[in-house]
């Protein structure tokens, strides 16, 4: 067997992340790698953090990248804030609230459920009995917005009744960062963590994080070590911790760091305002044709995250079918299910540089013919001039 | 406060990693994006297990790259072999064994050091008396190649007295793998791991790991699990395990993997002998030049990795002025002492692509420049021509 180069299809990816990446973030990947030490390198390492402060709306200082994906992220705020015999309440409502129950767990710490139905949104009601009936829980943790199901929870209010309790919060903001509001002095928010392939569309393999005083408090007086060298921030913060003198902790995934920080660098050039306002009007202009064709959604109108539109599959639909042949003939990715909702979703994402009425209008016409072409029963040439209508609308209205 | 594009400066590197990274691998990691779970991707993952198992010299079939940097690579391999409770001999002879004990610490479970001074080899005597000595112990961790002096240990004879006491072994291949022989089945290793931007030269981020099947069944009858859900193999495995089904585990970082993916495939067309004898007549002909200049290595000659050449700053020398101004006025950036040897020893890589005759010359050029100019007593004038003449002769003899 004898191997060559991998030449990867150009595909247009509105699947639930990776994001389409841009030629000029692709391009800043490909610069020369330089040392993690280097003082070029630091200088650049200064100015990520202030474009990942911004990202956030925060002012925290400890504010960087994770070396890893998005999933490490979520461990760092876990495996730093939580200690063994620790309870922690953790909001489900989809896939990724399980994964911070198993965190919990491996932590040597309890995790008390406060469960929702998958496309539904986390209920504050749960969570303040949850709240009341744990008064030793350390923290909360909840998934601002649901990559599984596309629906967004209120941060805002998730975060003042833990603080009414005296709890610290988790909050995981993969896909909601630089797609959605997320404000994290405003709302308080003690640990998050995001990911580089969803709204801010660089190439997986970072997760951007922030920590509040409060919560670095926390880590200064723990007891026991974190289980985790790698990701244990008391050590990490030697390196990120800003200052000119930065001590070796792993080296540094330099590249990957490039083509984060032209990503930040694009979206603070557009403006975080304008970020928002450009996923919720093209989100709209989707919906319009998705609703044309007789598409439903998975999430109630006011809980729809923008960038992620899970809608049922039509009765009768082959799935993998369907989403094969977006794939080969249109070189189109949308996502499946996760876990509950299997089978029964496509989850249609409008992140980042994927959110553009060009994308809106693709993978409409590429889903009309596609479904029209095996049988499917839907409304079939109505949904890009709807799209377009609800655009227009909106642009005329801003 | 506004930014602009980071635009690295173009340096030689020729510290301990990264290395110089060819135009091929990142214009390779400058190809679109796709995604995690898209069909074309999931047949590069194969290629790529085939050209880690060469690499690794290995059938395993647990060979892939753990999405996170070299330090992510050993903590994936200690979490998943041991358990609270279990005992684990860890040789230290650098900073890197240090970093072994921490994470066997960080398991619960208790670390038995032995160790030797820094710049010597791993004392196989010394390991047998552990052995020895505490014969319910679980494992046997040691540095093949030691990144902060440069000393290479016997691996063959550390992993059989091992085995002879029935123990596993975990060996950290972060700076050997690519640059001397790294024999996984022959040696009978069964955890290894390494990074990619060393003899690799592919950009820092990924770890290639690779687990025997004696190790799998350890992994597979634990009783608790793996305390980092990100780094949990039985998890990992589902994604880069093989067959057509793969499923979703974390988001791999795509980008990064086709650029590793290029670096392996140039290791295959050169042939890892060839790559092998390629590093070891570079490091004579540096050598020459270094001993020509005045210069004494740390490592004794036999015990010497070719592509870690650690060697004493000559008294009265400024370390950082030095270094600073190699890289200022000569893009060359060589490497600080870690630890015990900080500010006593400089360490100069020849790794992968930073190994090559312009480079040996490039860097006694630069090196003999700055010296002299700073008044140092060295022999000036001689390094250039006494690598040429040696690198000839090995050249004629090979």
């Amino acid at each position: 067997m004898s191997s060559k180069s991998f030449l990867p299809p150009k595909r247009t990816l509105m699947g639930p992340g990776p994001s389409d990446v841009s030629e000029r973030v692709l391009q800043a990947m490909a610069r020369p790698t330089i040392g993690h030490l280097d003082p070029a390198f630091v200088g650049m390492m200064d100015d990520m953090k202030r474009l990942l402060q911004y990202a956030f709306q925060t002012n925290n200082a400890l504010t960087m990248p994770v070396s890893a994906p998005g999933s490490a992220g979520m461990e760092t705020c876990f495996v730093n804030l939580l200690e063994p015999g620790d309870k922690a309440i953790v909001c489900q409502n989809g896939v990724f609230g399980g994964r911070m129950k198993e965190n919990v767990e491996r932590c040597g710490a309890t995790a008390i459920m406060v469960e929702d139905d998958w496309g539904k949104v986390v209920d504050p009601n749960k969570v303040e009995a949850a709240l009341k009936a744990h008064p030793d829980a350390k923290l909360v943790a909840f998934v601002h917005a649901e990559t599984s199901t596309g629906a967004q929870s209120d941060a805002k209010t998730l975060v003042e009744l833990a603080h009414k309790h005296d709890c610290l919060t988790i909050v995981d903001a993969v896909t909601s960062l630089g797609g959605t509001p997320v404000l994290v002095d405003e709302w308080g928010i003690d640990a998050i963590y995001s990911g580089t392939q969803k709204c801010l569309s660089a190439p997986p393999g970072l997760s951007p994080v922030s920590f509040s005083e409060r919560a670095l408090d926390v880590i200064k007086q723990r007891k026991h070590k974190v289980q985790s060298w790698f990701l244990d921030l008391t050590l990490v913060m030697g390196y990120w911790g800003g200052g000119a003198k930065r001590a070796y902790h792993h080296t540094a995934p330099i590249n990957s760091l490039y083509a984060l920080h032209e990503a930040l660098l694009m979206l603070e050039e557009e403006g975080l305002e304008n970020a928002w306002q450009r996923h919720a009007q093209h989100h709209q202009a989707l919906r319009a044709g998705l609703e044309a064709m007789g598409f439903n959604f998975v999430v109630a109108e006011q809980d729809r995250l923008p960038q992620l539109n899970a809608i049922y599959i039509p009765d009768g639909v082959d799935d993998a079918a369907v989403r094969s042949t977006l794939l080969q003939q249109h070189n189109l990715e949308i996502g499946a299910g996760l876990g509950a909702l299997a089978g029964k979703v496509w989850r249609i994402g409008l992140m980042g540089s994927s959110c553009s009425m060009w994308h809106v209008e693709y993978c409409l016409t590429a889903l009309d013919k596609v479904l029209s072409e095996m049988g499917a029963r839907i409304k079939s040439g109505v949904a890009v001039d709807s799209a377009k209508a609800a655009f227009e609308q909106l642009k005329k209205a801003s």
